[in-house]
């Protein structure tokens, strides 16, 4: 049965489920909801997901939630069987720290991100409100360390766990949105290690169709 | 060779990995660092972990850090090797929900708790801040609705996911804190199917000799 996933594919915990997909070769059907004020809906909340959030996947009658557990769960059940890209190793301390890395970026990484697009993103676009220069400053200097950070992690590797896999994946749809259209990308920029590691992941097919699917599908739809 | 685990025994993220290693029936040498301090030395960036945080695992010359991962892996490496206990099924559907349930627990369980403890513990004990009934207020409010939807959860079943999991081990040591020492316990005893879960986790062996644990070290420490 086919994999059908509940979202929009622009949201950022959506798109790392859909660049997962697609690297692992995946077919699936994506359902948009008809608004995000549908999420809290009675049925949204009993049916999909109980605390009112995107992304939902459906894989024939079985339903899981929250970005990350979906995609460690395709990972587990399909990886190796549509290519031969290996997003989590077999070896258990190399799959450790996969996933390891996977919580840096929730974690650090995350965060001052999430602050950047909410005041000059979210609250523009939904709420129609002015950014705070204060909290973005505050967070630009956050995000600064993280990335320092980073670069010390890169050094001599060309993805963070050596070779290429999930923990890569975690951090593209916030840095595509924050490097790509808020300007903020000489944080980036300077740092070499990070700079290649991120022109690295977007000349992968499999993101690169993600973010422009993410791009074409949120400048084409007004009703969110 | 050892299991070393680097953290104070009372700290939310070294306690949850506390309870797996008992719970797995490994050995390990608990190492508190120095002080709190301590985690911002060049040393312990370099040797320890990069962002300056606790639990560090080390499992001879392997060294992984962030407490969730740390605890996956160890299930990965040791589960039914010292005992029959099973915290992440072999099961690919059950595993994802095991890690769904420890996602719900990191997004929107943990966010309130964390709230509470700061304002009634951690700015207490450590900046001499008076708390804020503000703050205390719609935290509470925050995780009355959370535990809303945990009741709804464990409809019918005994553990998050049916069958005792690494998925309630995740909330025992914010749950251990906010409950058992701020105070709040009215938040899950009004509510039978969380306060029956809570009970039966607190009767476990490993659940119960850890939080005594943690509950001693932190009695008698007062450098940290």
């Amino acid at each position: 049965m086919a994999i059908r996933l509940v979202g929009y594919s622009f949201s950022g915990p959506v798109l790392r489920v859909i660049i997962c997909l697609k690297e692992l070769g995946l077919p699936y059907e994506l359902e948009p909801p008809a608004s995000y004020q549908s999420l809290k809906d009675e049925d949204y909340i009993a049916n999909k997901h109980p605390f009112g959030k995107m992304p939902v996947l459906f894989d024939g009658d079985f339903r899981i939630t929250e970005s990350r557990p979906i995609c460690r769960y395709l990972v587990s059940k399909y990886q190796g069987k549509h290519n031969d890209t290996i997003l989590i190793p077999n070896d258990v301390h190399k799959a450790g720290l996969v996933d390891q890395f996977i919580s840096y970026e929730l974690s650090y990484y995350d965060p001052p991100l999430s602050k950047l697009l909410y005041q000059e993103k979210i609250a523009k676009r939904f709420l129609n409100k002015d950014p705070d220069p204060e909290v973005i400053k505050q967070a630009r200097e956050e995000l600064a360390k993280v990335l320092d950070v980073y670069e010390k992690l890169l050094e001599g590797k060309e993805y963070l766990n050596g070779e290429y896999s999930l923990a890569d994946i975690a951090p593209c749809p916030s840095t595509y949105y924050v490097y790509g259209t808020v300007t903020h990308s000489d944080l980036w920029d300077n740092r070499p290690n990070v700079k290649n590691w991120w022109n690295r992941l977007c000349n992968r097919d499999a993101i690169k169709k993600s973010l422009e699917e993410a791009k074409s599908f949120l400048e084409n739809y007004e009703n969110v």
